[in-house]
């Protein structure tokens, strides 16, 4: 019954703006998990938090008080180095699915847990499970196992890993207290750090599809994460890359897949084999591997392998045909032009509304449902011709669809330029 | 099942500076009064408010929001005006008590809701239940006949009046959001206007043993509730008073009572007499009475017949003997000199520890209970005399009030002088 502290001095603590020490952070996580601290409680010092922020000390213990809130996984018997890679979250990200096999196939174990979509960003898991046969389900005996054999794991992250920042996080959801650095940073650090890998690479995103608007907000999540990844012992890097338009030529679960295993053949749109190499590159390195090329990997196929392998290990079916939609609506170019623009949030809630994502944790989604696009900014198009085909297997879905992607593309007189941020906008080590 | 707004964006709104409007208000006040909206999310609005403030529109709505969740009392019908008083609460603060009978000796009805204290400062039902068979319990009929026959009446706040400040009063007082100044002038008075008071005085106490420790606090804590009085058509003022020093010779419940029938007697402390009259002039002016002087209702006695009248009429005998605490304890002064400190806080903890007070609402407390002070702040005091006498049921308590007032007084050469705010430091209307 004796607690070391009182709840509501720790939360007067921040907002009065003070700092919280080692030991209040410790036993408000840690009673929170048990109960002792009330939701009500824990809602209003995270609105504390976002308002008067957390300094890199205060992070960092939160973090680390997380992570001892559950289990922590242990690659070190692995006869390879370990690399993981984590995506703030974007539109058509498929990058997952060609980047662990490739980085697998140059000689780094890739232990990938991922999750399921919510919103308009699509969901690892769910991309998958498109694939007949494939499960996301694994112990982590099974896991290791995966990794020593095939080199690379993408699976479903279990329950016993930060459980503190799984019943946080849910607490965040519906109390407005989710944009908040220092507990982004920390809620996916703690479940990476706690998931053992030895080094990490983070994808930031920035722009209308992502989590992040602007490079500046951005640049502060990459810093803090990689701050606590460095004091947590993981080696690692943060890229900011550009999420103002969609990833390569596709948003859906299936249509990814397809798209993922084209770039695998060696082929697949330029964006996503670019973005595949550049984390494969600094996965690489991070993992103390500087001497192998992944682009060879991608070009003679072993990375090919490595993928197919990997799908099989999980039940999967590498070779069967993927689900296809019942349905498609082309939406054609209006004029004469170039494209200038293609928002990524926009064509991210059309796939979500034709049945990709979910509204609901407890959702099914569809696996042939999403969008289709047939130019990406800097291309010439012509009044008539195919701009996006819509896929869903409930045609009723169509128009709520096309509502989100009125304003979504812009097509302009010849010789105009998109005006977009690079592809990988900068790096942060 | 469906709701107007969703509470997540109202947090969101006020979390990020935006000002609520009248629908989001009185949705938001109305759907956590029914449960619609869960204790954790107002807990987070709740601290989004505390740092991010709200305008006078918004609190004023917020107030009315508050009121219309209950019923409103109506004192129309009574053949006089009527006025109430409330204080922000301080140590030895038993002002209620001869203010109540005195302004409705001179013409005003005085309808009092008040409560029970908690911590340092005590409550005025506590006080008045040291007097034998008084009952704090009336239905709204008892209370209109009384305040038409008697003119004055003090007893508990029924559970009627504005429920959802009750339920975010409670919730406020575990998540560290009891120090918002508009939620804190938006509780009391939500409560003040529901009551029905035609004109309303508030004495907003400064100083180590109130709520507000400065005068600008004070001052905005004051002006926001007088802004709040008028827009809702009360007849508002508000008086700063000086709360670094105990009220009067006595804090406890029984000894309270004592002094304020010293008070009604024509006789009893100078400052007790000073505020009494002050506010009592505020109360009758307010209520258009400004053709009398309280100072005669207190000489000739008619102040103490309605005492007399006001505490018979809720079972109580005003003849009868008071508690006296079985055991005492004498501080005695250790050198000559003048007193030029005696605070407010420590006296205050020092009488809620010999048992005047309770550590939670349903602790009894003890009538006889308290601290006695045989001099004030500017008071000649020889080594030896008796400076406090402490008193108590249960001897064992001594020890942890005597701790509490470590620290509690100074004594200085002679000719020094106190350095203390004024009794009363400013008027707001």
């Amino acid at each position: 019954m004796s607690e070391k502290f009182d709840a509501v001095d720790v939360i007067i603590t921040k907002r009065d703006k003070g700092e919280l020490s080692d030991e209040q952070i410790d036993w408000v996580i840690d009673a929170y998990t048990r109960g002792a601290v009330a939701d009500e409680q824990m809602s209003s010092l995270g609105m504390a938090i976002l308002l008067n922020g957390m300094n890199r000390r205060e992070i960092s213990r939160w973090t680390a008080a997380m992570i001892a809130s559950g289990e922590r996984m242990d690659f070190s018997s692995l006869s390879r180095p370990t690399a993981d890679k984590h995506s703030t979250g974007g539109v058509g990200d498929k990058i997952t699915l060609p980047l662990a096999p490739l980085v697998a196939a140059c000689g780094v174990a890739v232990p990938q847990l991922s999750g399921r979509g919510l919103g308009h960003t699509g969901g690892t898991l769910d991309k998958l499970e498109s694939i007949p046969g494939w499960k996301a389900a694994m112990s982590n005996e099974q896991m290791l196992a995966q990794l020593e054999d095939v080199g690379a794991v993408i699976c479903a992250a279990g329950d016993g890993l930060a459980p503190a920042d799984k019943k946080l996080y849910a607490l965040r959801d519906v109390t407005g207290t989710v944009e908040a650095i220092p507990l982004i940073a920390s809620s996916i650090m703690s479940k990476k750090i706690a998931e053992g890998t030895g080094a990490l690479v983070l994808d930031v995103k920035v722009g209308s599809g992502a989590f992040m608007k602007n490079v500046d907000d951005a640049r502060e999540l990459a810093r803090t994460m990689v701050d606590l990844g460095t004091d947590a012992g993981v080696k690692t890097v943060a890229m900011l890359t550009n999420m103002q338009v969609p990833l390569g030529l596709t948003a859906g679960n299936a249509l990814e897949v397809r798209e993922s295993v084209e770039v695998l053949a060696g082929g697949g749109p330029e964006d996503v084999v670019e973005l595949t190499l550049a984390l494969a590159r600094e996965m690489l390195a991070a993992a103390g591997h500087t001497d192998v090329d992944p682009a060879d990997a991608l070009k003679d196929g072993r990375a090919m392998d490595v993928w197919k392998a990997m799908i099989r290990a999980q039940g999967g079916n590498p070779d069967a045909d993927l689900p296809v939609a019942k349905e498609t609506h082309e939406v054609l170019a209006p004029a004469d032009g170039i494209l200038t623009q293609l928002d990524a949030l926009k064509v991210g809630v059309a796939a979500w509304r034709l049945g990709a994502g979910r509204a609901r944790k407890e959702d099914p989604v569809q696996a042939g449902a999403g969008v289709e696009m047939h130019a990406k900014p800097g291309a010439s198009v012509r009044a008539g011709e195919k701009l996006l085909t819509l896929h869903t297997d409930t045609p009723e879905r169509f128009e709520r669809a096309l509502e989100a992607l009125d304003g979504a593309w812009t097509i302009a007189p010849e010789g105009s330029r998109p005006d977009l941020l690079p592809l990988v906008i900068e790096k942060i080590s």
